[in-house]
């Protein structure tokens, strides 16, 4: 279990994982069973609105003579004074309860905020030790590892965001530009380029390489042209390199 | 717009149940709004629900081997510490609200149950006026209506109940006969036989016919063996029943 070596600082033991996986696994059932019950409810309520339909298709047709029927003028008091009601109970009723409380009940053996960041650095620290690339790593080709498993925008996008967190602008760039690249290639995500652009230009930035960064500001401007931070740094980029060609050339005339 | 006539003081005009016919059209579209946002809140769930079971069903066949990818233990990290959080917050989430709040802002406008019971009335004085049967009233055969409209077992039980508590003991037999007949013909209803057949035979009774209320007070008890009040009936039925032949015999020998 070499690799995972790399993570015993995060979460105790994989015997606490392993209870973990039975945990999901029991929440799925639960969420399936809210499923099921949600479906049942919602089956009785379009029943009852699709006959509620066509009823009042007619019905609003020709109301005089609807309603000329004494029978039909019984059965719109029935409905209006009883029927509605029982159907708001039934829209109203509560089938979430049971998985609620489920959740609620195991979130107490859930990990924090710090497990998640804990998992993530350790993931850095294996590609710094293996010398891996963020693609190498998010296709799933980790060394020894059985069970092959894709990264998404969203864990690349993570990983960028805690190396950001923790000024390793270097790691930061190498994953947001995995997410920017995944998403390029049309994986659909609930990240969206700007937000990884962002991010992007601003930690090629900080490691000085100001065309680079620039660039990614222009791209992202391309997304979102009133995109107010990027504006701002577009002319600072610009200044900056205009300040660096002068100084280039100050230089070169000496 | 003779047929109306027989219920003219349980709602004022019929321009005001026009426009709770449309004031009903008008639910329907909500109702129908509120089950196409449920329909897709539950499909974004069902779609989680779906790639959490395979995964879950993969992980716990091999859990060390699964764990053994650090990419899975951030995974896992990751799910619980934050996506399960994000599917509670989606299950929690409220659909209900415009349906609900329009149906309470028309709920002024709806009729009562004293209009309810008067429309019911209406019909038992048209039946009378008209010398109708329950059969030809439950199968829409109205003089001069334009829309024919059948009653349904509730219908029916309805009106006998209100007849019920009229103390009016013929109607309440016609009418509870009605919806047994439908029952047995098949009809899906709500109301039960049982239920039914409690009021038929008490309602007999009270019109002194003690053999034909031990009848259905039998059947009652074929249904439901262990109905109390049936079984004291069964009894009490009984007795009297012995008690008129033996007076009759009595009388007989005078």
């Amino acid at each position: 279990l070499q690799s995972l070596s790399a993570g015993n600082d995060f979460y105790t033991s994989i015997g606490q994982m392993t209870d973990l996986l039975y945990t999901e696994k029991d929440l799925v059932t639960s969420l399936k069973d809210y499923i099921r019950a949600e479906e049942t409810k919602l089956e009785k309520i379009k029943v009852w609105a699709e006959k509620m339909e066509s009823m009042s298709a007619a019905a609003t047709l020709d109301p005089e003579g609807y309603l000329g029927n004494p029978v039909n003028a019984f059965k719109l008091m029935k409905r209006l004074n009883t029927e509605w009601a029982m159907l708001e109970s039934l829209v109203l009723s509560d089938t979430t309860d049971g998985f609620v409380s489920n959740l609620t009940i195991q979130r107490q053996y859930f990990p924090t905020d710090e497990d998640q960041t804990g998992a993530a650095k350790a993931l850095l620290r294996l590609q710094d030790t293996y010398r891996l690339t963020a693609n190498t790593m998010a296709t799933g080709d980790l060394p020894g590892a059985k069970h092959k498993t894709f990264m998404t925008v969203e864990d690349c996008y993570e990983l960028g965001k805690i190396a950001y967190s923790d000024v390793d602008y270097y790691h930061t760039e190498l994953w947001m530009s995995q997410a920017l690249k995944q998403l390029e290639q049309g994986e659909e995500s609930n990240i969206d380029k700007v937000t990884v652009l962002d991010y992007l230009s601003y930690s090629i930035y900080q490691q000085g390489e100001i065309d680079r960064a620039l660039d990614y500001t222009k791209q992202l401007l391309k997304l979102d042209s009133e995109h107010q931070r990027a504006n701002g740094n577009l002319k600072y980029f610009e200044f900056q390199l205009e300040k660096q060609r002068k100084a280039d050339e100050a230089e070169g005339k000496e």
